[in-house]
């Protein structure tokens, strides 16, 4: 029920771009040309940064630059390490990671240089230092030590270091490094919106990553992740698996958002959702422990066969992240660890042929009126 | 020359919007229906913030309520306060108003309630606590002592105290009350669609005006006001408004922007830039300084002769501030101090009648690929 005609922008092209492309009718996603099927089970997250930022997948050596890059650049500044006990100590994980970035621009090496390479450099550092503030967030918040990172590791395995103090097994890090990549880039996604809005002004990269991270959390956007856990939880609290037809019928009859389903872009399955799905069984196979997976995959019927809704990339997201240990709360924020490659690029590209992002409105409100003075109102 | 239909999104309609509305043909500039320039001379900011948020204008009582809201929220959180010697000493003033605004999310009283008393509360809080911020940080960056905010003073007179120390006088204050309102809020402007856009994925409130501040930030946007003022001072070290004419004339001869001028919307006079220019006048005849309203008068005709172009809002601005002794790089986050009314307003308004605003994008990267792996690459 739009009521204007531009009412969520749905449909209106607000940018070009050569980063990613979605076929909604088919279920198409793809970055720079390669197909997310092709992409997900071949492509390290390492390629997938350097593709989405070059627009060519990279060759030996340019891929070991990139990883050299990205390990260098792990450890946050010294100022951002003064707040992040602070940051800790008061804030809720997206909240941190919105501040952290925001505090981080203060003393990034290339200050306020704007150059194309002070930018892309600026942006291979944020891609590298989100994984680290939010787990040394994770870390302090829990009165552990921290681990620093280790610049041997590839950014997925690096992130589940750093989180938890043991080097997660290859199929781990593997399944979490196609997460990765699975949630790289999404076109015109909310947060990429805000961020290209933000970059239109010609503020700087740190600024939109910033307004990104708070666009993200919204639960209409990444924060649905999170929702999707705490709903399995809800299921297994209830009893498990055989509550979660009802579960899901009574929260539709109540016309409550069911999260993790349904998408305005896909008319068919996310293929998104598609490997995530897999993955999922995967791992509820390899720990012995299915429920999250039995769970989801009945909710996931029940919501086909009451509304005919294909789950997206947050549903079966949750229950692997849950596999994998990572606490439910940083579900957005690790989403965050990955589109930052995207936000990044598509700044990068909004700043190469920039025009200031600023549409007009419908007015809506009261008739011209005369101005009265206090006593006469 | 947009290449795209929707580039800058120039005259595509994002929202409904009841609390303001322009007439760019015409010069108008009208706030819930009340015209700007009833509103600039009768107005106090805190009539404009009520207006904006309840779209009638305060009886004495709403009045009265409003100011004592405003007075009691002024002081920034214990969380906040602790990381402003930090911010004070790392960050620039943009950045650290971004980053405390993030992290004054934290300890908000109404935490994570959504509910429409809960926004309306925290907007409000908002609009008191941003000026707080700004002063704090330039006293204790320059190693002064901090001047608590004074209840019994108005938004504009008590910024003005906590910033310099001394009380200043009532046509100081009333000038500076004016600017206030004439930047309260402008329609679709990147920062307000930023925060919409944040707002709609139904983030919070303070997710929302972290995005704004990250997009006012931009020199085409907020930045704007600061460089005109470097602009000027170029100027005076040249040899003040006789080499005026020259620099500008030099200036557009190298293609490089005169900021200040020009705007998407206005084919006319700007007409917040009709009362800024006469307010600079006045502070040029009371001061006994003409200095910066003779060089922007002649940078004004220079442009009009060569260009064509009007100033905008941010151009006489810059005098006024420069007049009323606020340092140059504070110039952008005053005007954030006035536009957080107006971007508060406009949040609510998204949350009460939301969709997620998601656009659409025209792809325009490589066709289709086969994936390579990295030795057939």
């Amino acid at each position: 029920m739009p009521s204007t005609p531009g009412k969520g922008l749905e449909g209106v092209v607000a940018a070009e771009t050569a980063i990613s492309d979605i076929d909604g009718k088919e279920g198409r996603l793809s970055y720079v040309g390669y197909d997310i099927h092709d992409l997900a089970p071949n492509a390290t997250f390492e390629e997938v940064i350097y593709l989405l930022h070059h627009l060519e997948l990279p060759d030996e050596t340019q891929l070991g630059e990139i990883r050299e890059q990205l390990a260098r650049e792990r450890e946050p500044n010294d100022f951002v390490m003064r707040l992040m006990p602070h940051l800790a100590d008061n804030c809720a994980p997206m909240s941190m990671l919105r501040t952290a970035v925001s505090a981080s621009s203060a003393r990034d090496p290339d200050g306020w240089d704007v150059s194309e390479e002070a930018n892309y450099r600026k942006a291979i550092r944020l891609c590298a230092v989100f994984p680290t503030m939010v787990a040394y967030y994770d870390r302090l918040r829990n009165d552990q030590d921290l681990i620093a990172p280790d610049p041997s590791l590839s950014q997925a395995a690096n992130f589940l270091w750093m989180l938890k103090g043991d080097k997660a097994d290859e199929d781990e890090v593997h399944i979490f490094d196609v997460c990765l990549t699975l949630h790289a880039d999404h076109t015109m996604n909310a947060s990429t919106f805000a961020a290209r809005v933000c970059a239109a002004t010609l503020s700087d990269i740190h600024s939109a990553m910033t307004a990104a991270i708070a666009a993200l959390k919204g639960p209409l956007h990444g924060g649905a992740n999170e929702q999707v856990m705490k709903m399995i939880k809800e299921i297994k609290d209830l009893g498990g698996v055989s509550k979660a037809r009802a579960y899901i019928t009574k929260r539709l009859e109540n016309k409550e958002k069911v999260m993790g389903f349904g998408h305005r872009v896909y008319k068919t399955e996310d293929p998104r959702a598609t490997h995530l799905r897999k993955m999922a069984k995967e791992l509820a196979d390899k720990t012995g422990d299915g429920s999250n997976y039995e769970i989801s995959q009945e909710i996931e019927k029940t919501v086909m066969d009451v509304k005919g809704i294909y789950p997206n990339v947050d549903f079966y997201a949750a229950s692997v992240y849950g596999y994998l240990a990572i606490p439910t709360d940083l579900f957005t924020p690790v989403f965050a660890c990955s589109r930052v490659a995207g936000w990044t690029a598509h700044v990068r590209e909004q700043y190469a042929d920039n025009r200031l992002i600023r549409p007009d409105h419908e007015y809506v409100g009261p008739e011209p009126r005369k101005w009265l003075s206090i006593t006469d109102r």
